[in-house]
């Protein structure tokens, strides 16, 4: 599967291939593997699962870091969208790992959902690809990300190491640096919350109305066990994430709706 | 909870808010409850849960049927920002349903992930509103959709009677319309099928290069109960969807990884 013994690993974002998230993800990969990135040319948050079906996708050759000696290509379009091309375009074998981040931002909970962080990493999942997110509970564009180096190398050569079943990639969030250690890592299933919508309205120049979209974070969940109960004790969350959306434990209920004649 | 004892239902999709698909499943809710429209200004196919987080966002009324009586709002979002905006500045209180659709294509198996379709009933499902989202597996714009509304009508009217558990949506498929009836309704999981990714590479007229997307769909799932097998033998499927994303099954495992100091 491997040239020379080194696992092939496609690293892409979301924050685009400028973000010192995705510079400081690359320099990790580095020491475990060879590393191609595929990363968007420009930044693609909350950008969900989107695919370009109605526009053109352009994809170089890209050189950000002349020192790095990594293949770089930058892509019009979404994540899911630079797994794909990469996969399909960039790379001569499947590669043996996906990794997507690091996020300037929390992708706990159900932040998931609009995530183009997961998304790549999910896209990668549905090919077969073992796959991790990364996400640093800091939207600062001057985030400290070096914490999160330990963690990162050690979840990856898991991954390398015992693979990840079948319709499961992984969503690692990290707590903002701050003057503790991390506790370390806890499994946990992802929080349900939603975030409480604000909408922001004002008027353009020419008088029309428009809306900025906001919101509050709201997390009732207080049941344990949860990503964000683990972040905000210090701690790196690990949750397994899967994209059979299959409701399974409702199938019966539904089966006894008097919809068929 | 409602108005006159007519519940008040959101209806949105991402084709657009012109495609025959919406206009269709307008008239029939109109048959069923209070209707008021917010659907994006132009379509969004394959969007995902993509959200406008950089960009401000226009809502205007419109008049597209002055006939209808149906008060109508078209958005330069995504189909999960119309919902949002929806909810949470155009209508006065909470809806007692979000419909989405009927999309112009499938939704089955995997499309789920990438649907702006279904984001849009995933996301009122996020807020705690009965949702369902209507796809035909026709995507021409001349579709017919005369089928589909004896089964729209009774689907959604046991939504309206029986609700849905928290933090479950339907996703609703219908085959083509053809010379056979439909042969009923199957409740299913969706099947894991994936997309073999093809890109076309062209020359733009500066000799640059660039890709379309597209690809040819595999299902390899022959399990049986799936929402692929359904619709090939003429039914409509329904797959109860849901947004905890959580690999539950994996949880223990993960817990066994050496990751911790």
């Amino acid at each position: 599967m491997q040239t020379e013994n080194k696992p092939l690993i496609l690293v892409t974002n979301d924050d685009g291939i400028t973000a010192p998230g995705i510079r400081h993800l690359i320099q990790i990969m580095k020491t475990i593997g060879e590393v191609v990135v595929v990363a968007p040319d420009r930044p693609q948050s909350g950008m969900g699962h989107a695919i370009t079906l109605s526009d053109n996708l352009y994809c170089d050759p890209v050189t950000i870091d002349k020192y790095s000696q990594v293949k770089e290509y930058s892509c019009s379009g979404t994540p899911a969208d630079c797994v794909k091309i990469g996969t399909q375009e960039i790379l001569k074998r499947k590669p043996d790992l996906c990794v997507s981040g690091i996020n300037h931002g929390s992708n706990s909970s159900i932040n998931v959902i609009y995530s183009g962080t997961m998304s790549a990493a999910v896209e990668a999942g549905i090919e077969g690809i073992p796959a991790i997110g990364f996400s640093l509970l800091d939207y600062s564009m001057e985030a400290n990300f070096d914490h999160t180096t330990k963690y990162i190398k050690r979840i990856t050569n898991n991954v390398i190491q015992n693979g990840l079943p079948k319709g499961v990639v992984l969503n690692i969030n990290f707590p903002k640096a701050g003057e503790e250690k991390l506790k370390g890592v806890k499994i946990c299933r992802q929080a349900k919350a939603f975030w409480r919508e604000q909408f922001d309205k004002r008027q353009n120049p020419q008088g029309r109305n428009y809306y900025w979209l906001s919101g509050e974070f709201v997390n009732e969940d207080k049941d344990g066990g949860t990503d964000v109960e683990a972040l905000e004790a210090g701690y790196v969350s690990i949750v397994p994430v899967m994209f059979d959306l299959t409701a399974h434990q409702f199938i019966d209920d539904l089966k006894s709706w008097p919809i068929n004649d």
